[in-house]
């Protein structure tokens, strides 16, 4: 067997505590010479589309990994710890539909499993912290070769909890779509790809019209942020081929009063 | 003389500075292969209890390590620097008590050390920034294979600064303690171990009485939050064996009014 | 070729998004065995000030590194990306002058580039997100044991941006200088190097008088901030080598008012 090189690791644990911290160190013991990548740990305690949506945008940057992703509000319950393997990586966590758009951005899933093997856990395991005995143990073992198919019992992917998609529709001459994240500069990323520009006649540099909040507001659509003028909004194709509107030197999701999850639709600004 | 393999880092220094990265350079400038795995920076400033007790948690999740925390905020001034062989690790930062309980989870102190071995710091040594300067060049110099003898001059355990333990008592039918820490999720941890729960009489599935801020709550004691209802108070063992008050969804700190070191009491709920 | 060891990476991407996980998985893609220290990545959005400031305090503490900093408002337009050779170490970010003041700590510059060798970088390139695509590819492939000079194009010193430098000048027996930041614990660094006081007569252990927002205080100057008393302002030189003022468990910036940039001027205080 060998090895898959490094680990990755999303969590909503925070980082005031030393859960992310326990984690490592138990991955440590277990795979001393990994590399382990912090994605994010201030996902939204318990926001699963969230962790979701940014493990699914970041894991293709990644070299060969087995990715560990944690928000887990069922921890304990009946859910399921599974470990997918998918065509270009593993994944392990809660079977809560955390991973399953990362799945998809992988690949797609060749096999699933429940992770069933105790012998690849961290003892005594404690009811609620299975990212420190049960995901990170298990995640380590098969970073450092172990095979998925020792962590546990093949399930069918059918049978994995999926997130509902995010809205991405066209109709009557628009695309629809939804917030899907806003990031640290306000920006608004929407679940709309820049292939639907094409499919509605948006070119770079002409403007489009952006529909939500019952308001209909004008904005350029250029290649970057950087070429607007200081508090103007545009939209632009963002770093995950995704449509998502700015405001230079401001933030577009403030000015725009839109939250994750808000409906937003686009389309050619016939007017112009 | 052989590595003891990792350094960890805990400190109040925050992360919007370059405080912690100095360090880690320092550290790499010693120690190039030397793993360094950040506990926390976030704890409050000054707050020895807190980093005490963050401290003490996560060390036993650890691999064979050197620990290293700064929580100083008598930097400069005579309390002394030292270092700490205890059974399971080696423990380096100011005597102001913050290793003191972490000296315990890593089974007792062996020998002590305050460190007046120049030749391993850092030069120029600054008046203020003793983690750059002194903590972590002896702790990447130990890491590396110098033995913690050779960092100074030997101390009697029983002259360094201790914090007081936190409040664990059982009287007349209670066990008292105190709200050791809030994590992220508005879970209260109490200084109560989960065994007192045996000594009452209190058994998963029942509901136990708890006293804080002059009220009387009662909760059941279930395995894990996951298994609550939405907005329910519960209590539960957490990843530390220590009992925890939780919201399901919500924040048990927030819902009791309970700040750090708040008393609480818990005893059986005899009316059920 | 041999390796120079180790990255190092700031920028004002914040912790919520994947950005900076991002940029490590291509890092550990092309430099799988290179050390990533990060500095910051809690620079506030935009501030290119900021950031050069903290790059420039903390480069110094580092092995030999290429140091990869990201504070970019204007990706996307004309501005160049750039990698400098220094003294001891590489830079690489874009042409705003948020790597000048590092240049100068790391010895100044040798030569300079603009990265203009596409096959060194990520592809497809996006328009706002080079750090992930330009920045720290190239500087991965450069950490690994590329030239700096496969990079691009060698252009002249004299052309790059730089930041006008902090003021700092000596007139009527004050030194005048500016808040250069804030830290975590509310400490002011002030742009006014310690050899200033003796240029002044101000001696460790005498007061000084400190001129700001239209007041006069009197305060100790003293080695560390540990020897005040609770609450008291004092004056004395940080880890940095400059003057910084700091109230023992409190927070000089709020007791004083003091944002960053403000004029703060220093002079002896003849009066004691």
């Amino acid at each position: 067997m060998t090895s898959t090189g490094c680990l990755t690791f999303l969590t909503d644990f925070g980082l005031e505590d030393g859960f992310v911290a326990a984690c490592h160190g138990v991955a440590a013991r277990i795979a001393p010479a990994t590399r382990i990548i912090d994605i994010t740990h201030l996902v939204p305690p318990g926001d699963v589309r969230r962790g979701a949506a940014v493990l699914a945008q970041t894991v293709s940057s990644m070299p060969p990994s087995v990715h560990v992703a944690v928000v887990d509000p069922g921890v304990g319950t009946t859910r399921r710890p599974i470990a997918l393997q998918a065509r270009d990586g593993v994944l392990v966590g809660p079977d809560n539909g955390l991973l399953s758009w990362a799945a998809d951005a992988l690949g797609g899933i060749v096999t699933a499993f429940a992770l069933t093997n105790e012998k690849l856990w961290n003892h005594p395991v404690s009811s609620t912290f299975h990212g420190r005995d049960i995901f990170m143990p298990v995640a380590a073992h098969v970073a450092s070769g172990t095979a998925p198919a020792q962590a546990g019992t093949q399930i069918s992917p059918a049978d994995l909890v999926t997130l509902a998609p995010p809205t991405n529709r066209m109709r009557n001459g628009e695309a629809e779509g939804e917030v899907l994240s806003i990031d640290r500069f306000g920006n608004v990323q929407l679940s709309i790809p820049s292939a639907a520009t094409a499919e509605l006649g948006i070119i770079l540099g002409s403007t489009m019209l952006i529909r939500c909040n019952r308001h209909e507001i004008v904005a350029p659509y250029l290649p970057t942020f950087g070429s607007a003028g200081p508090g103007e909004l545009i939209a632009f194709t963002d770093s995950a081929d995704l449509i998502s509107l700015a405001v230079r030197g401001g933030s577009a999701a403030e000015k725009l009063s839109l939250p994750p999850g808000a409906r937003v639709r686009i389309a050619a600004n016939l007017a112009s």
